[in-house]
């Protein structure tokens, strides 16, 4: 049971959907920034950032979103949730480009802390080839994360109670977009 | 100097000011969930959002991010300034309500992981008569702030150069809004 009375089926609506049903007018913002942010117009295609946020989630180790933006990665790389198994087990060791990589690394940095993100870490990036977009994006999906991982588990939602759940959430994200 | 090239002039633009001109896309849901969760409708007062918003900031140690939330608190605040520091320094010991302190103490709970939230916590917020929304709403700012933080500090911006430009932005953002 969450912290408070969100107002549905917490079985039917796990993790964050309980408080975005709950809350509307925040719902929207959230939504339009996971959006634009993990769906919008980029250079790296939307399973990268999709795998970018799983892997943030996972250091919180935030089952619900960490399952969840799992399966939306999964879903839309070639790799599929091997990749994804393999950058949550060891992103460094992990089959990903060396662009991918170094973004990676920026992404764990942000996650513990704004301030561990170096020059270093950033000409890393940049020598491999990411550009300032990129960089940008992934400091705030990483910090965005942070958001999210936190107000799924400070509400005390709980997680889906089967696996199935998160590949029907998949399938509707890839077609239809966060807030449909 | 950031990370990146925010193709702006970091003095006139400090802080998250310089990213939100720099990526206008994701700078408008980030402003719509700022306005909404700290000044939209609700039963806590706009200083009293704008104080939990500077506490985290603070525990966070995001120099822009607390003195520009600190100023538009202190703007709102019948005690002003003084009891913004007051929390900064020791959020138990502060003449704020028996309420905004179960609520202070929910938000730094979030701020350190979402899984601190205990039970205990939200019980006692509940005995001081906070409401579901006050709780939700709290937690959501925390992490908010926990996003927010690590945006301005993961792209390596810098705080105003001059303690002015807090007092200018708070006279802005309570006179327009957050975004305008």
């Amino acid at each position: 049971m969450a912290h408070i009375d969100l107002g549905v089926d917490e079985h039917e609506f796990p993790g964050i959907s309980g408080p975005m049903r709950y809350r509307p007018e925040t719902a929207k913002p959230l939504n339009e920034l996971a959006e634009v942010l993990l769906r919008g117009p980029s250079s790296l295609s939307r399973g990268e950032r999709e795998l970018i946020a799983a892997y943030v989630s996972g250091l919180n180790e935030c089952e619900f979103c960490c399952n969840s933006h799992s399966a939306f990665a999964a879903i839309q790389l070639d790799e599929g949730m091997d990749l994804v198994r393999a950058v949550r087990t060891d992103a460094d060791a992990a089959a990903v480009s060396p662009k991918l990589r170094t973004l990676l690394r920026i992404a764990a940095a942000v996650r513990d802390d704004g301030r561990k993100v170096t020059t270093e870490l950033v000409d890393a990036a940049r020598t491999e080839g990411a550009t300032d977009v990129e960089i940008h994006d992934t400091v705030l999906i990483a910090a965005a994360f942070c958001m999210f991982n936190r107000y799924v588990d400070g509400l005390g939602t709980q997680p889906a109670a089967e696996p199935a759940m998160y590949a029907a959430m998949a399938t509707r994200i890839t077609t239809a977009g966060y807030g449909a």
